[in-house]
This record gives structure tokens, C-alpha cells and sequence, in this order.
């Protein structure tokens, strides 16, 4: 079976990736397009706009012809962590392309990108320790460190630096992938094609973004409020030790959280630093109140890849016994997975991140007992 | 020093509550007017209308001359617990005359009815177990077990109820205690003495309820999606035996409360049966979210009271060194208290408690770090 496969958030899904799903797959020509996409939190440590069944949805609505999830340990994690929780969990596909949008549209820099990070020059070494011992992100002080300014450049657009992880997972772990890149789209102000921050920032402000996305994609705010005060509720009520076992907390930062008592979320915001960036709090803000542990990204790490399935194309219902061939941890809804599994805890823990988010958005019982898959 | 002292919720205060604290005064002439009232949470199982620094205000302003905070390991307890641990409280001022608002505005007939109540002959105790099996709650069983009209009838309303409750909560202490009670005035639908169920209803409604409140009380409604949307997630995030460890809980209601996945506060409040009525479940909703255990209210109820002072009388600073004098246990402000002390965990949930209502009310900083004393 000749796969390509997009990790993705959808956070919503916008023309820009519809552009890139056809782009895809015009130009892999698979049998199967699968997308890996991030469930109920992003890496930038939002919860999403809307829930992963509805976004998964709009990927078969696309042209995919599976959505599997990335689990919640690896959607809220930095960049390198998310890349290799990606790759590990779409492995199960054995060979496979990889499909995703860049800045440059250049598979060959980027790669160059790669290889120009592995080859870390003691005095490149030295660099980065002296920008991260002044309190830059690894990010940051990667870029400053460079003494190239194409790679600098390169690494320094989002969507690149997750290309570049990718290429680099797929290295580290000798998987047969090979990838395909497709160049960012981008419009000015009010045009076709607008980022997934930039389409958040108009529904914020009651701003018509329907010309930015796919007609079958429909999208009400979430209510921040609601959120920032669970959050709140959650922090304050932890201890620093509690906190310490939190994903993503290092440093003593569990000791910046407990020196004050938070009352609004923007204190919370305030602790970014030039090492914690805005998304990295942003992820610890959503760890904690998930409790989500150092322990349960370990467990994740440590097991085989658990395979989630939020939607899939009707006439293709031969993937779930290829995949069911390829792999015992396949898992159709929650409730299929034992309660003496080692996957248990973190099927929990994507189940909490749900239960959560339909809390957030007042929805009741509307997601909760959902069957997992099959529209 | 003559003392009289009046247990309030002022969930508002409104004129009823002022009636009753001049009728007090007028009565029985104190040199000090003292009002022990509960925190952030009352006995019906509710987040306070406003905190309870403004809360306390209101009594000084009404006339009040110090006033303390009734625990929320007591405020959340039904009528028999809320009492005693109100008249344990307020024992530390020796001989007083006890205050209350009730229906009956008779205190022989209140008093005949804990008479009654202590006779209980065992014709009583089988009708009394008989309806307890058939579901209903301790209160309602009473009422239909007594085979007497009068006493039915008075501790079948709710003021009533507590002014009982008061009465033997004195006997078992063997406190010197004398009591007052004054008749609760009230008036038909846009009256001067509404209730306060009436005045959240109508600030509810966004009708005006000014009519029925002293000019210095101004109100704004709570956030009751973000209240909800608190103690699901948290409800949620509890096991069994989490819940089971939880105040008010019995009887294996955390099984019950762990059946179901809520996604809504309407589908917890549909817990209700004969023997939990709503007040009950919503004592439990809101213990479970402050996670106040039984373990808790046993440190309280087997440890000398400590008394925290919310507002006092400018001129009436003499009463800090009269508490001071008669208790090791005085707290003016949280921060008073040693880490090591055994009422630190109960400061500690009182002030968790704070900082959650002032999370749904989104008021930030403004109350947290308020000194507990002084206006």
C-alpha cells in the first residue's frame, strides 16, 4: 500500500491546508493519504477550537482517508518531542511519505538544515550553552549559535523548524520514510489564505474568516473564560511537589508557579521568559491542570505506539484490519482498551483532555459517548 | 462584657437581615454585637453572591461590631453540624445571648420542640428508621415521624430548623447561652423583605432587587457557567476512593457520582433522590471541587474552634485583645498561622474557598492578599 501521511493540528483547518492535502495528493499519487493529528490540546498549548471528532471530520471531508490521534503526551510537548511521538506513532505504517507545508518549500535545505545540526562544531557547542546559560529557549539559542545564516533562516519559521524535526525523528530512528514538502501559501489581510492563528484572532474578534476556509468548516469561540478559570482552580490547588512531576516543568519552575497565588491567567502569562517562551507556559499551564506527568510521557515513550482512531473514509474500512494486522494497541474508542493496560493511562489521559474541552465548551454529552470512528 | 451574637450567611444581607440585627440590638441592649458568618460557601451548598470581606462589611456597616468566619468545614455541613460548630465557635465570648430570625418568632415553641425532638420514644425511632429506609433524608423523615402537628409544623421551616439546631447544639455543649429570636418579616413579590433566595433569583433575572437591600449593597451576579464548569472538571478528575474520602458523602454515593462522565452541572444536580436533596448534592458538588474531606472536618470538630476575624469596628479594637486573651487560636490573617499547626489545613481550605470564588468572579488580585481586618 503506497501511504502518505500529514501530521496536523487543524486547529481549524483552513484553505491553506486543504492546499496542501491536494497538493499532496496530486503529487505522491497514494493509495492511502492518513493524517496524524493532535487531539484535544496543541503544541502551542492551546485547547483547540473545536473537538477532535468535528476536526477530524473535516480531514475526511478533505480527502483523507483515515485520522488517526496523536496523543495528548506528545501534541503538548516542544517541538523535537512531537516530531518523534509522530513519526513513532505513524511507523506503523511501515513505508511511508511524508507530506508537510514549509515556509521554504525546499525539501533540499532543509535537510541541509539537518545536517548542518549534526554536525555540532565545539565551538557551536560552546555557543549554545553560553545563549542557554543566559536564559534562551534551545530554539533561540540554536538560531543565535548558527554561524549560517541560510540555516539560521531556515530554523527560524515554525513550520520549517517542524520540518526539519521531522527529518531529523525519521534519522533517529532509521524509519523507511521519505518526504515530500509543499510551499506555505500565504495572503495578505482578508485573503484566501490565512494562518490557523491569524483565522483564531478574527473568530476572537467576531471577524467573518469564511473566506479563509473550507465551506464545511464552521467554528464558534471558545470561551477563555471558562477555561483560564479551570486552569486557575487546577494550578492553585497543586502543590510545588505535585507540580515538579508535571510534564514540561523544569528548573524549579514548579517554585515560580507556587511563589504567588495566580488569580488571573495573565499572571500566569507573565512568567514567560526568554527560556520559557509564551507556548512553552502555555504547555505547562495545560499540563498541569491535565496532570499531565514527566511519568505518563515516559510511559509513552517507553511502550510501543498506541493507535487512535477519530475518523475514517466509509469505503475504507480495509485500513483498520491493515492496521489491526500491523499492530495489537489499535483502539477504536476508550473503552476498548483494558483496564490493566500500560496504554490505559494514556488513553485516560486523551480522554480527560476531551472530557475537558467539551467542559470548556458547554457541550454536554455531545462528544463524550461518540463511537470513535466510521462516518 | 455583654455580648449578643447572631449566625448569618448574608447571601445578601438584605432589610430582613438588618431588621433582625437592630431588633437584636433594641432587645437585648449587647455592648457587643458579634456575627459569626459563613465564608465562601453556604449551608444550602452555594458559592457566596460576593466575597466574604464584602460580605462582612455589610454587618459593620449594619450595625455589626466584629465579625468572624464561620469555617467552610462547618459551612458546608447540614443543619445539625452547621450549628454545633457555629455554637463551638462562638463559645470563646463565654456567656452570650444567641439572635436568630425565625418563623415562628416564639422561642417556647422552638424550645418545646427540642423538648420534643430529645423524647424521641421508640414508637418515634421505628417510624424514624421506616422512612429513613425509604429513602428520605434525616429532616423529612423527622417531620413524618412526629406525631405531633405544632412540632412538625415548626421544624418544618427552614429558619425554624436552625434555631432548633442552635438550641440543642447549646444543650449538648452545655454552653450559657440565652437566647432571642426575632420574627421573620416578609413581604409579597417586589416588597422592602424578600428573602435572600428571592434576591439572587431576581439579580438571577437581572430585575431590580434594590428595594429589598440597604443602599450599601450592590451586587453582581456570579459566573455560574465558570462555577459549573470548575466543579465538573474537577468531579471528573476524582476516582471512587478520592470521592469517597469527601465530606457529605455516603452510602456509596461516589459510585453514583462515578457512573456517569458529567458534561453538565444539570446531570450532577439530577442526583437528587428523597434522601439527598438538592442542598445535600450541592454540599457535595462543592466539597468535592474543594476537595474537603471528612478526614478534615474530624481535625475541626476535635480541636479547640480558632476563631478569624473578617471586618471589625474601627473603634472596637479592645475585642482583639479580649479574643487574644481567651483563645490561643485568633487568625486576622491567614498568614498568622504556623505551617506546623493543626489549624493550618483548616485555614487553608478557608482560603482556598476565597480564591476560588474570586477565580469564578474573575476579580483577580483584589481580594487575595487583603488583610483580613481593620476597616
Amino acid at each position: 500500500m503506497k501511504t502518505t501521511a500529514i501530521i496536523a493540528e487543524y486547529n481549524p483547518f483552513h484553505n491553506g491546508h486543504l492546499y496542501q492535502l491536494l497538493k499532496a495528493k496530486e503529487e505522491t499519487s497514494p493509495d492511502t493519504l492518513v493524517v496524524l493529528m493532535s487531539g484535544s490540546f496543541t503544541q502551542r498549548g492551546d485547547i483547540a477550537v473545536a473537538d477532535k471528532y468535528t476536526r477530524a471530520d473535516w480531514a475526511i471531508n478533505a480527502g483523507a482517508d483515515i485520522v488517526l490521534e496523536l496523543p495528548t503526551v506528545y501534541s503538548l510537548s516542544p517541538a523535537n518531542k512531537f516530531a518523534m511521538g509522530a513519526m513513532r506513532t505513524l511507523s506503523v505504517f511501515g513505508e511511508f511519505t511524508l507530506s508537510f507545508g514549509s515556509e521554504s518549500g525546499d525539501l533540499s535545505a532543509l535537510e541541509m538544515a539537518v545536517d548542518t545540526l549534526g554536525l555540532e562544531t565545539k565551538e557551536f557547542k560552546e555557543l549554545l550553552s553560553d545563549y542557554m546559560s543566559k536564559g534562551y529557549s534551545l530554539a533561540k539559542a540554536r538560531t543565535m549559535a548558527l554561524d549560517n545564516p541560510v540555516v539560521s533562516e531556515i530554523i527560524g519559521s515554525p513550520n520549517n523548524i517542524l520540518g526539519v524535526e521531522y527529518i531529523k525523528a525519521v534519522k533517529a530512528l532509521s524509519l523507511p520514510v521519505s518526504f515530500h514538502t509543499v510551499k506555505r501559501r500565504y495572503s495578505e489581510n482578508g485573503g484566501l489564505f490565512l494562518s490557523s492563528t491569524e483565522i483564531r484572532k478574527m473568530l476572537k474578534q467576531g471577524e467573518d474568516y469564511s473566506k479563509a476556509v473550507p465551506p464545511f468548516v464552521k467554528l464558534k469561540d471558545i470561551d477563555r473564560k471558562t477555561y483560564s478559570s479551570i486552569c486557575l482552580y487546577a494550578i492553585n490547588n497543586m502543590t510545588a511537589e505535585e507540580l515538579e512531576r508535571v510534564s514540561n516543568i523544569s528548573e524549579g519552575f514548579e517554585n515560580r508557579l507556587k511563589k504567588l497565588t495566580f488569580s488571573s491567567i495573565e499572571e500566569l502569562y507573565a512568567l514567560t521568559t526568554k527560556r520559557y517562551t509564551k507556548s512553552t507556559v502555555k504547555r505547562i499551564i495545560a499540563s498541569a491542570t491535565l496532570n499531565l506527568t514527566k511519568e505518563l510521557v515516559e510511559t509513552a515513550e517507553e511502550n510501543e505506539p498506541y493507535i487512535r482512531v477519530l475518523a475514517l473514509r466509509e469505503s475504507r474500512k480495509d485500513l483498520l484490519s491493515f492496521l489491526g494486522d500491523r499492530t495489537k494497541n489499535l483502539y477504536l474508542k476508550a473503552s476498548d482498551c483494558p483496564a490493566d493496560s500500560v496504554y490505559k493511562p494514556l488513553i485516560d489521559m486523551d480522554e480527560k483532555a476531551n472530557r475537558f474541552l467539551s467542559i470548556v465548551n458547554g457541550e454536554h454529552n455531545k462528544i463524550l459517548d461518540k463511537p470513535s470512528f466510521l462516518r
